[in-house]
């Protein structure tokens, strides 16, 4: 089956040209995922944008499941898992209208998320594990970050660590899903920066 | 085809066998579109579920997306549309947890419009139009409500109604998904009115 393959010539040897179909598929299953969801995406969708047949893709990726969960993975390889700012002295309002405005240039990435997160809450959905553990990873992550600054006497008396942090993520979310629907009517970073200075206190 | 049906004693004459019988049908579908989204489920899944065939569901409904549009339209007659809350002297606060407390009892409803919603991004997906402007209409009118409030001077300097409006409906929307995914970690009603608490000053 793989004779006319291996009878072309190779200059990177056999990995790297697996790496490269990985990739491929990858960047492939992201589209289609992003443009139709996980349950309406198809794996001959994906094997077609690639060129090749769906069992050659199935060598890669032995299950439509198993590729979904590689590359909610991938995904968090572009965007980051959320939890680790490249920067750990970057201030917490800086980190957040950086990666809001890098969002901003990668539409079908936060369509992608937004659609499989979502679908995620769906019965026996292969991605439910993957965005249960994101978040309650995200929310103490973030509840860190606000009892630092509470220790440091920036967070507003009143506010909770926790609520905060999950508010934040919520708010992120949910502007995302109103900014795909309609970019020139919805200020994400506006928003994150707005809920951001309600809950820190001026240095 | 229906002389077995006609032959049946009918109690409540023909149209109100009608309206029962799309009743049946939206709620199923409802069902079926909560539990695998839109694409996701079909509409031999909502025929299965009221014991009817295909054919007889699509003279009720032309089509699946007119199916999904019916159930949007249902589903607003159940939680409201988010807008005219039932009595208009009721302070914003108060609407939104009773909202809130009201929608954590319906969690297939919940998880209906989220999956739905995310979704509606996707290409040519027939829910976009009604999510967009739901969202525009939401959006308006609690700007309108966040202005009154700023009239009364009750809202706190520095925040913007508009954005308050986007940011509250974000909110709400983001703390629905992480609440359908660990119900037990995650306060919904505690969330938006600390938000709301935020944003307000008290009277």
């Amino acid at each position: 089956m793989t004779t006319k393959a291996a009878g072309q010539p190779s200059r990177r040897g056999p990995y790297s040209k697996s790496t490269e179909r990985r990739q491929a598929i990858l960047a492939a299953a992201h589209a289609v995922f992003a443009a139709h969801g996980y349950r309406g995406g198809s794996l001959q969708d994906v094997a077609d944008r690639v060129g090749m047949s769906q069992t050659s893709l199935l060598h890669y990726f032995p299950s439509k499941s198993d590729l979904l969960l590689a590359v909610l993975t991938w995904r968090d390889s572009i965007t980051g898992d959320g939890t680790t700012p490249p920067d750990p002295e970057e201030k917490l309002v800086d980190a957040v209208i950086r990666q809001a405005r890098f969002n901003e240039e990668i539409p079908g990435v936060i369509e992608l998320y937004t659609v499989l997160c979502a679908e995620s809450v769906t019965d026996r959905h292969p991605g439910r594990e993957y965005f249960t553990e994101r978040f309650d990873r995200l929310r103490r992550s973030y509840t860190r970050r606000f009892k630092e600054l509470a220790d440091e006497g920036r967070l507003r008396p009143g506010v909770e660590p926790e609520a905060a942090a999950a508010t934040l993520i919520a708010l992120w979310d949910g502007i995302q899903t109103q900014w795909l629907l309609a970019p020139e009517s919805v200020d994400m970073a506006g928003c994150l920066r707005g809920y951001l200075e309600l809950v820190l206190l001026p240095e």
